[in-house]
């Protein structure tokens, strides 16, 4: 089976749409199908001189295979004509629109994954919508608590919390919430990548996790706990480890996967090892969604000089993901 | 001239002496007065089949190059005898008598720079001290506001607080903390490393850098302003910036130090780049003081599989810290 996946290029003033463009170039093992303006994109295409066809969608035929430079399209139209490099409050209910589509698209079967392109935070929040993340605005539509997991091709790191302010991380350090989070890292890992029994390794909140309670006690009172009840469960976990040693070889050879109990202390050596090939992948929702882990770099728009290292793997990433939820179903 | 170096080394029930023992196999273009008890030396090298002198030291006699095999020695004797991997309170005095000595040599101008071994916070506690951490201990003696920096071959993190618990951090995120530190970093590479004018880049306190306040108001209210009051001084500081998007090439490629506002916001990347290799540097000290960036491993005392590594960066660090010292002296 040809998994059929739905684009969004996020952003239309940012390099979302160069991204799309480019990545149309190549051949693909997989149906893409983009859900945004058809105009936007044959004009970035034609500005960076790459010759692009596109084709209506049509969900009713069986999905084909991505052919190099020819685009299928599910058509949403701009409010406004984008200029380069300069968001505008105007289009924040384009984007929103294409993010809508392509998830409905997903729930109701038409498409297998989502991939999303790189929109802007404050924009959208300048536009009247109270928006705290792309995530977080994807599981108000389908439900489910999702939980952060970026990958790179040696690494992957999930967060227990995500965009918080650092002051409220501590304070959103539940039991509950570190149960959710492993179990759905546990399970996805089992159904959407193929690893029968994920070896999980959980670091502290606390510098050297805490140090026996001398730099602080939630480990002890919290993280400690949760893994244990965790681990009776049947999970494979070991924690919480103080975090500034846990990447290194001896841990990473033992890893499936890091869960790092918030954004700043995963991410920059997720970042760092997978410089332009980190991917963005939600679990906990009932769709696939992966997205690319960089922002939309208004000031690249249209230059040329945009790597689409990121989408092309997080397109790979939900290939490999439909295809090992495919095979355990059947 | 050649630096006269103290080194301290540690927790005797771990890996310190080991590392000692093993480093002293080696010349060095310094000489290297261990500060600890010759005993356990002996002992510990005749387990790991070490063939060591030891001579007392003179601090009359000009310095003379660390030959293989022949350690000097300031001898402190320990209180109780050594069980491999058993800290005992016992030895709690024996183990800050032998820091205290080792810094009042510096103090004394008597020896150049001081490098210590991994101690273990735990025991001296549990030995009735109420003890924060090594370098803290060491202000204490010294006076100063205390800077901890991470050295590797490649990259430098400083850190603007250390050893607190997380929920404590945004509370000591302050104006005043900020730009002490970035001063004693700033002055520390131009006096200490040779370093003309320093490219400083400093990360923000929340994830993404607060993205404009939507994530956290630390960035508009303390740090932005606290770094452009440094700007006018003639610092050269950019920030703050996205933690987990700045250990990249683009940043890295004109950074001569990163500063992290906490502990396992910037240590985890360092470690992970310069495993085995990183070294602890304290700044903002009237001494120069270095040290291992690792623990005790209890588990490995007397085992032979230790990696001098970080030991002998720690060392190299001090060598090439008091020679830019003297060059500028002069």
């Amino acid at each position: 089976m040809i998994p059929r996946i739905a684009l969004t290029p996020g952003e239309p003033a940012g390099i979302g749409p160069d991204l799309c463009v480019f990545t149309a170039r190549n051949d693909f093992p997989c149906e893409i199908i983009v859900f945004g303006d058809q105009n936007l994109l044959a004009d970035r295409a034609k500005q960076l001189g790459v010759d692009l066809d596109f084709e209506p969608v049509d969900f009713g035929a069986p999905p084909s295979a991505h052919r190099a430079n020819v685009l299928k399209i599910f058509s949403i139209p701009l409010q406004k004509n984008t200029v380069l490099g300069k968001p505008e409050t105007e289009n924040v209910s384009y984007i929103l629109n294409t993010i809508d589509e392509a998830v409905r698209a997903c729930m109701s079967g038409c498409v297998d994954a989502l991939v999303t392109g790189p929109i802007h935070k404050g924009i959208i929040n300048a536009g009247g919508i109270q928006f705290t993340g792309h995530t977080e605005y994807i599981a108000g539509i389908t439900g489910g608590d999702p939980v952060m997991m970026l990958t790179d091709p040696s690494l992957r790191v999930a967060l227990i919390t995500t965009h918080l302010p650092l002051s409220d991380v501590s304070g959103a350090i539940t039991s509950g919430r570190i149960k959710t989070v492993l179990r759905t890292v546990n399970q996805a890992l089992q159904l959407k990548f193929g690893i029968a029994n994920p070896r999980i390794l959980v670091c502290g909140l606390n510098p050297h996790a805490g140090e026996g309670g001398y730099i602080g006690r939630e480990e002890i009172d919290i993280i400690e706990p949760a893994l244990s009840e965790l681990s009776k469960e049947g999970l494979t976990v070991q924690g919480p480890l103080p975090a500034d040693t846990l990447f290194t070889p001896k841990y990473l050879e033992q890893a499936d996967v890091i869960v790092a109990m918030y954004h700043d202390q995963g991410l920059p050596v997720l970042k760092h090892m997978g410089f332009g090939q980190a991917v963005n992948i939600t679990l906990g929702l009932p769709i696939i969604r992966t997205s690319v882990d960089h922002g939309t770099a208004l000031d690249l728009a249209g230059s040329g000089r945009v790597d689409t290292g990121s989408l092309v793997a997080a397109i790979d990433a939900a290939i490999e993901m439909v295809e090992n939820r495919t095979a355990i179903n059947i």
